[in-house]
């Protein structure tokens, strides 16, 4: 059997081969934006709920070529306040998102799911909630300039493994869910479909 | 200004280096195991409590031939029930260790103290509650022979930031306290001693 991760997303990739998972990934094309502007403003709608659909449709759109791979599918949503926030699309975007998330509390959904053959074989959605500090202009610019272009790879504009920690006050919540996910039943999950040792 | 990691830790200076302090490390020559022992048994000696004791210690004894530089000192103490518990002496020794935690969950307490010219600026300490599943002595036996000799540079005889995670079921508490030492409230330390940008 195989276990295949459904993104490009290279901290997932880390975070499972370093607790051990062999893995292959084959990220998924889907339009993330376009699928969470069409949610967004539904009522109904949370960003959890969004995140787990756009999991599960990176998931299935990978284990069709597949068959018999355990796929895992994962997505994050950021809300703060009545916004949610996408992948910036330029270092001035970033800019803009932690302008705005400076000095306050947002929530971070991450869902995971896995599938096989057509079939939703577990999921699961982890909400943390993350206050950033007040930081100056300068630490800003600082923080910009050193994190260039690869800050538009991740929602919210900052990268938490790494010098971005330095933004926050306090941060609550499964800290694997907030890298990009939930780490410990997805494991049990595998243990259970006989992917990982007993 | 200079700050100094008093500890041969390679987790936690990859943890400081990673949220972009620039650091030097100094080991202490200090006996943890000698200063544990000391203290076992003692009425009104929490293992918190000598996890500080130990990491004040280690900043101590570095700073002394620092003047100026702010000296982080740290330290973990691992209890389960009664038993507080060592860096395993032999891979024979964790695998022990790992058997007695097994199906179980511990306590592990984390102490930071930053010491400059003989006076402490700041301590903290943080509790994590950790769970083990019940793991195969087929699982044990593959994880102590991935792991090899280096299970003994950890107490308890596990590496939770590598394939040591699946010895896990449920993990409680702040991360990087469990990893090695509080960072978030280390860093706002270090910002409100002029050491890092704010």
């Amino acid at each position: 059997m195989a276990v295949i991760l459904a993104s490009a997303s290279a901290i997932r990739r880390t975070l499972l081969e370093q607790a051990g998972v062999v893995l292959s990934c084959r990220p998924a094309a889907v339009d993330e934006a376009e699928v969470r502007r069409r949610h967004q403003g539904h009522p109904g709608r949370s960003a959890a709920g969004v995140a787990l659909v756009l999991a599960e449709m990176k998931a299935r759109r990978v284990a069709v070529d597949h068959p018999g791979a355990a796929v895992i599918g994962a997505d994050q949503m950021l809300e703060c306040g009545d916004r949610w926030f996408d992948k910036p699309g330029s270092v001035a975007e970033a800019r803009e998102q932690l302008r705005t998330l400076r000095g306050r509390s947002h929530v971070l959904s991450s869902a995971v799911v896995v599938v096989r053959d057509g079939t939703v074989l577990w999921h699961r959605t982890e909400q943390a909630r993350l206050t950033m500090r007040s930081f100056s202009e300068g630490f800003l610019e600082d923080y910009l300039a050193a994190a260039g272009a690869e800050i538009c790879r991740s929602v919210g504009g900052y990268h938490i493994e790494g010098r971005g920690l330095q933004l926050f006050e306090r941060v609550e919540g499964d800290y694997f869910a907030i890298l990009g996910l939930p780490l410990l039943p997805l494991l049990e999950t595998l243990r259970q479909l006989g992917e990982l040792k007993i």
